[in-house]
């Protein structure tokens, strides 16, 4: 039997990040019972993004142009780029807005469990951004799991032949507003560890 | 300045009920990572239910044709309507089935906080599907909270009028797999007040 429109509708918004079956029920409902003030404009905004939307071939980020506004921003500096994970990582440095450098966006990372290889990553295209530009420094900000330390050891290694690059990563510690009893052995092993003198 | 669609479509994915500004990021990304593969399939659903799905004018449910496959089925008994809140309620009493008449959907329940007052329910198309149709029960399937209780006790009071018509509700107790120290207060003292005898 072919399945009902209302069913293909739940089923598809239950397939969005985050959502089960009832929440994708509750969802449609809200949508079919009144199409004209809630699906119509989300349907419009869809369309547009589908539309508009194009992801940036030089550092993966999503904009309405190619190059990205940022890689295409000439008061930015070009000689620094910060690689991140997902384009949510950026959207989290650019909210805070202290980096002025240029991003570099893997698209995730490496996963044995996962199945995702260096070739399912943005590898190839960061290395020869880095041939290419006059950089200077590559910023890994990637996750603290398993899977971001292991991507991170990865690139530095990729990016070894470079030899006046600086590989960076961002400091681990206690976060801001951290209690020393609630943290977990690894925090605070590298917390102490790479302890600072106070001056 | 003109919003973005990116956040247009976050913002508008925000709207859904349920959905915070995180998880409507989070979706909206999934959505553009992947646009072929997760945002098209979409747009073509939410499109197909715009297009065909409509209300039924008798009872208020959802479905592809008016009257809907309910309320057009001559096998169901339609002597017998059960009022509920929401199109989710009938979904519940058709997904476990042992129900064979008819539904009406209130589309909420009265509420002087929510200011929904008895012209915002389905009610005058109650009083008229019972005027002209052979009803012979009216079955209240309303949420016990005190929104509920009240809006059946006001459909109750209008139905008065109607000689050969039984209005009932469910029957209120301790839920199924219900531990007895764990009830509260009012669920017991309804529960020991309609005890019933064990034959």
């Amino acid at each position: 039997m072919e399945q009902s429109p209302i069913d293909k509708l739940i089923n598809d918004i239950s397939k969005l990040p985050g959502l089960g079956r009832r929440s994708a029920q509750r969802i449609a409902l809200f949508l079919l019972k009144n199409k004209e003030k809630n699906l119509s404009p989300l349907i419009e905004s869809l369309n547009l993004s589908y539309n508009k939307i194009i992801e940036c071939k030089t550092c993966g980020n999503i904009d309405l142009q190619n190059p990205c506004n940022i890689c295409s921003n000439t008061k930015r500096d070009n000689t620094t780029i910060c690689i991140v994970e997902d384009v949510s990582d950026l959207w989290t440095f650019e909210k805070i807005g202290f980096y002025k450098g240029l991003y570099h966006i893997l698209g995730g990372s490496l996963s044995a469990i996962h199945g995702i290889g260096t070739d399912d990553l943005k590898l190839n295209n960061l290395i020869s951004r880095v041939e290419k530009n006059n950089i200077k420094e590559i910023i890994l900000a990637l996750s603290t799991t398993m899977e971001g330390q292991t991507t991170s050891f990865v690139i530095a290694d990729k990016l070894e032949n470079f030899k006046n690059l600086n590989v960076t990563r961002l400091a681990q510690g206690i976060p801001m507003g951290g209690e020393v009893h609630y943290l977990d052995e690894n925090t605070l092993n590298t917390a102490f560890q790479s302890r600072k003198k106070i001056t």
